[in-house]
């Protein structure tokens, strides 16, 4: 990762190990394997292209509005997702051309359920991935008032 | 995975565990611990969107490049690449703007180059996560042949 004003690069490695399997690298950080899907003539059980893509907008979500919630002073106790990606053929090519959202948020008790909706959907409008996919990005947020 | 004709689907899902620390599952793959990079108050050492989304382009270039050298009965002894993100600021959001990726390609004694790098150039066009992407994708390609 390098600073040039307001700008940074990120740099990853892949590396072929055998049939349609391979591993990615970052400095610092654990190795993942991956390979191509089962439906494309690859692996089950290991994280695929397609899953990442999809992962690192679910994440990205995340942590975008955990620095919003932090900001925010938003107290909550649970955050769990689920991102749901579309892959079709659009002129004669695969792209994703959908992704589905799904956050589910615990707040603590007491807090805006209101303005945990807002902060979620101002996550989602500033998430620096989903604005770098040419997908649609939908979010369908569950908002619980925890017990406690 | 759900197949409806030449569509595909793609579940993940993650969750946030404590700071801005979270994990991605997807059924039957290993968790991966995921978090916000240092750059946006985050950890060091953890794999983040950035890197992930950087990766899963780099990943499907190498898988798109295996499905059709096996096509076209290419050998080769090695295959590794990088690939490196810019994230700018583009009218006040942080976008993926450019990434360059770097296959390395080691052949047979024997093999055609030329071919490897048609190869390479095609797995380019037809990679999904490319095509996915806003941002452009450059291709910069080491073609080497292998010692026996």
């Amino acid at each position: 990762m390098e600073v040039r004003s307001k700008s940074y690069t990120y740099r990853t490695g892949v590396r072929w190990t055998d049939r349609k399997i391979g591993v990615i690298s970052a400095t610092g950080k654990p190795d993942i394997l991956v390979a191509t899907p089962p439906e494309f003539k690859g692996h089950e059980g290991i994280w695929s292209p397609e899953d990442l893509f999809v992962a690192s907008v679910n994440i990205c979500l995340m942590t975008t509005f955990l620095a919003f919630a932090e900001r925010a002073s938003l107290s909550f106790t649970g955050y769990e997702g689920t991102a749901e990606g579309l892959l079709e053929l659009v002129e004669g090519k695969f792209q994703f051309t959908k992704i589905v959202l799904r956050p589910k948020l615990t707040l603590k008790p007491g807090e805006d359920a209101k303005k945990a909706g807002e902060l979620l959907t101002k996550a989602e409008a500033n998430c620096l991935i989903s604005n770098s996919m040419k997908c649609r990005v939908e979010l369908e947020p569950t908002i619980a008032l925890g017990g406690n």
